[in-house]
């Protein structure tokens, strides 16, 4: 199933280029919290994914074009994340490498991300109005969780996978010695977590570890790697995580990011593609708003 | 007023040593998404303090003794931290410094602790089993966000704190060359961020960056400082954060710590007490349960 979330939090169902609106099998009382739909939706899937897909047959099939794409779930309580996590990315980014000599997932753990920082595939990227500092781009498998999840060990982890989607970890580089901000602030600008265009269930994507994951600017090829080159992989990921906190069904995990990572400026376009997944394309801008801080 | 939330997740008012239930107060859907009550509250308050009142003036004193306190907030949307932020304590952690070279929020902005972290007044501090990790405390004043808050200039900013309470950031060390995980998951421990005793509404705080902010091991005093040797004061902070991205209706922003950072270790007991806000004690362990992937 693919389920994507639009407009004012209406959950729907994608068939090729349609949606069709689902929420009407989600309780009434969720209209309240619209935000946390996908939430509970996916804590209470077994009792509910088969009065949404009967909900989605009734329904008028919506042209995707004609929405505005959210998160698949928008407020998720945590974004975990992965540091650079591919073999062949590993020490690329030298001095202000994000793997810190060349350590993994496994040495550095993760790092986290703001949900605030999300936006989905129907948004744009926003840079801070007026910033000299260079802006990255991290082509990301993400992992959708579904059930709590307290000391998994690797083998059973993947029973706790929900879906997959597309994830772009936007990033404002350090400059070593001049700026050296927090990566787990650099990272959450609002729009700085693109993630989309949809989530796709677990079950339509039966080898995770074996997915062509690309990203492209204004069309040029930027990264392309396979994720079964990943260091670490899904399964110790969740291991990992489980160790420190107890996961939720809807937290969010990006998986790392393969090499070619590279900077955007405002007017470019970034497409993410992943296999099995799907693809997005998102502009990048500038804020309106200069804050009174910026960067 | 002391707005409390315990057992499951009811919310009281705090009269002494009693609380009382003010849970009728809020909307009756809410209760299929208890968790959400606070952040549902906060952001409603001007059309439900009164009720809020109301209800509990009409309902019995239980004393505090026979209550679990959760977290005044168990689920914000972030928790936002400053390193380090007083005068007096830049600097002398040395390699393992917070401050990395004595510098502050200003120039490294603030990191994320995963909301999941955190635990009440009625909880513990649990350390990882078998672990041979040096683990810290940071004693810090907690300010719970009371309104959207985006670009918002530090003059103006004070307005939108709702409330204030104690946070302990617990942490463990890096080990320079041997283990140096990320920050934000280090300080993201189940159990790491307890926040309490309950939040104390900013009317009631008239002067929060003149408050003696203290915390004790096993009755030993070991940090002992004032909010007005803050370097990065609240109004600033709510600056920095709101210019990266949108505040919410109960975001937590803990606000750093001063000096007399140190360990503690499973069976000792942990006092902080923060001047017109609130004193807590928890207690430290082990965890009963060794995770796949031990510390």
């Amino acid at each position: 199933m693919k389920i994507a979330v639009y407009d004012d939090y209406r959950i729907g169902l994608v068939q090729g280029d349609t949606v069709r609106d689902a929420t009407a099998a989600l309780p009434a009382f969720l209209d309240a919290l619209p935000a946390q739909r996908m939430n509970w939706l996916i804590a209470h899937w077994a009792d509910t994914a088969q009065a949404l897909q009967q909900a989605a047959e009734s329904a008028a099939a919506i042209p995707l074009s004609q929405v505005t794409l959210l998160p698949p779930n928008p407020a998720p309580r945590h974004v975990f994340a992965a540091p650079a996590n591919y073999r062949k990315h590993i020490g690329e980014l030298g001095s202000r490498a994000v793997t810190q000599g060349g350590r993994s997932a496994r040495e550095q753990g993760f790092f986290l991300k703001a949900p605030g920082s999300l936006v989905g595939a129907g948004g744009a990227i926003e840079l801070p109005r007026g910033s000299a500092r260079r802006f990255d781009h991290e082509s990301e498998l993400a992992v959708i969780i579904g059930k709590p999840a307290r000391d998994v060990p690797r083998e059973e982890a993947m029973d706790y996978v929900f879906g997959y989607a597309c994830l772009i970890d936007a990033t404002m580089r350090i400059e070593k010695g001049v700026a050296e901000e927090e990566r787990s602030m650099r990272k959450s600008f609002a729009g700085f977590t693109p993630l989309g265009p949809w989530l796709v269930t677990a079950d339509e994507v039966p080898e995770p570890q074996a997915l062509a994951n690309r990203l492209w600017v204004n069309g040029e090829l930027r990264q392309s790697a396979n994720t079964a080159e990943m260091i670490v992989g899904i399964a110790e990921l969740i291991e990992l995580v489980s160790s420190v906190l107890p996961l939720q069904p809807g937290d969010v995990i990006a998986t790392g990011t393969p090499e070619g990572v590279g900077p955007f400026a405002p007017g470019d376009r970034v497409r993410i593609a992943i296999e099995g997944v799907g693809d997005m394309t998102l502009d990048v801008r500038e804020r309106a708003v200069r804050a009174p801080r910026p960067y």
